[in-house]
């Protein structure tokens, strides 16, 4: 820090995101991307954007809202869309926290959490998941807060039932809850149905995983009018111009080619379930992910040796050294080329351990 | 704002950005847009970089920060760049003002500032342009606080010699000045060749508007390598994918074609030139712009009602409905056909007001 940064940041400790080497090529399976490229209308409309690059976004980018609203089955003054999801999600505890009400999250859950509340000098109180990594709603229920959840949940990947979430909003109308869906095409089940009922949900979804669309950085948001105009309020209070051009066309092509998403995340679903099966086969425990990774530990090999090995090998997962979960490693599920990739260097990496 | 947003904000007024119509087809001189499409270089390189949205940018933003620090004569570890200029003008607020360290900036200039201020909720003091709009560093120098200098200065075009500027730096080596340089190509003197020599000066630049791709979203910072560690770790603790993959590329290739947005610029400040004169001769009372906008007005007719008028005849320019500037009008400068077409309508304007 220079002598000139603030004292309010100090003690900031910033997120740290997967690694994005530049050289090297790896087989990566550390960011939870796409192995798809994005559908070739997407192409089309970047070219067509790039020509008008000279003029501003639309500040209320209607287009691609009002596509995002008609996907969803909403109105558009219920969507807003950011510069991917992160950005939405800080809106969101903005909006929704301060001295007085704390954020409430998973210990184990997406890392930016903290980080979040952090930056927004906001209380937040870590809630541990059960010892199976199971969240259990009835743990939140006589704290004060609003309440943050990725479901399926990161690194984990488990999911809960809509039902349990619904439990949830009804048992707390005080409060909101903020359900960040980011994984949720991958088979688990979204709550956007559930934003005309309940003015105390705030769904936050992106393009990044399922819509093949990471480095477009477009994410959005589904709630009641409201809280999206809670959220806009902040958005023209930072970055009026938040989403750009290209993103936005690309976001609109997208989802007129909604098949080839769903076709590719049930692609993703099989390769899983294919993956899953043959990683307990060598012995490792793996939760019951309905996103687009694994998480899994073996007691025959340490989560941070793994890693290493596998980095070694040119495949690039991802290590978290963190108290309950430094055994693990999450795997983001690739083509079928790469799964049988990581599954014969994990082997040979196991056999190696074993002499 | 719904019930659950906080009392934090609750007195937030958001910034307004200039109309963007998405319907009716104006001549656009209202947001200091370029009349000019990026270069051939720009496009190429966003079509490439479409068929890889599926992987996240890189949150370094290695290659444009490279580029730009080639470019400027500076290394890479000075330069930071954001999701457009206004990320990091907010970063700026956060990181170098609070409570015991007020934002200092002039009445009249970017009206993003305040708001800046007002959703960090740090104090600020705006300090009065003298009568004839022009800044005068001297007003700064017993103040305490941050200084925000918009140069040249929006919406007057007006701009301070760096000879000012570098007196100022030196007068306070306690605190940090700010330097928004988002309209410096079109005839203003840069500050970036002052940041080795000064640990106090922050420059910020914009793509949005010399080198046309305003809806690319892209600006950067330019400093000494601590502020820059400063605003990295604010942007880690945000957004840390903050640009996208197409806008980092976009970047890239302008800048490989700086002849092109030289040209351009150029042709504006002619054209600039051409349009005073007949502005003036028109009775209008117009600043010495050095920007690509115009600050006109005329005791003829009101600030008010020309851009009413103006955009009843398909031409959009902004009028700020604010003390001191009420009478005012901003006409960016675009095409020599542009402008041809704005002085038609306000001299047919002022024919109509003399009747």
């Amino acid at each position: 820090m220079s002598k000139f940064f603030t004292e309010r940041f100090s003690a900031l400790v910033p997120y740290t995101p997967g690694e994005q080497p530049q050289e090297r090529q790896y087989i990566k399976l550390n960011t939870n991307e796409s192995p798809f490229p994005p559908s070739p209308g997407v192409l089309r409309a970047v070219e067509a954007e790039a020509g008008r690059l000279q003029l501003y976004s639309d500040p209320e980018s209607r287009l691609v809202t009002k596509a995002l609203a008609k996907r969803y089955g909403v109105r558009p003054d219920q969507v807003l869309v950011g510069n991917g999801s992160d950005e939405l999600l800080n809106f969101a505890f903005m909006a929704y926290c301060d001295e007085v009400c704390p954020a409430l999250f998973a210990d184990i859950t997406y890392g930016f959490y903290p980080v979040f509340a952090e930056i927004n000098r906001i209380p937040w109180i870590e809630v541990p998941l059960r010892e199976d990594l199971s969240l259990a709603p009835e743990d939140y229920l006589d704290l004060n807060g609003t309440v943050f959840i990725a479901n399926p949940n990161a690194p984990t990947g488990l999911a809960l039932p809509v039902s349990k979430l619904e439990a949830m909003l009804k048992a707390r109308p005080d409060r909101i809850h903020v359900i960040d869906e980011a994984y949720v095409d991958f088979g688990a089940e979204s709550m956007v149905p559930f934003v005309d009922r309940y003015d105390n949900l705030l769904v936050i979804q992106t393009f990044s995983k399922s819509r093949s669309m990471a480095g477009a950085r477009l994410g959005f948001a589904i709630g009641n009018a409201e809280l999206i105009r809670d959220l806009n309020t902040l958005k023209y209070s930072t970055n009026p111009y938040n989403v750009n051009r290209m993103s936005s066309a690309a976001g609109v092509a997208a989802l007129q080619e909604d098949d080839y998403y769903a076709r590719n995340a049930r692609q993703i679903m099989e390769n899983r379930a294919w993956t899953i099966e043959r990683l307990r086969a060598l012995g490792f425990e793996v939760t019951d992910s309905k996103s687009n990774f694994l998480f899994a530990r073996s007691e025959r090999i340490d989560g941070g040796a793994l890693y290493r090995g596998l980095k070694q090998r040119g495949i690039l997962v991802r290590h978290f050294d963190k108290p309950r979960i430094s055994a693990w490693v999450r795997i983001t599920v690739g083509t079928r080329a790469q799964m049988e990739a990581l599954l014969r260097e994990t082997k040979s990496m196991l056999e190696e351990a074993d002499v």
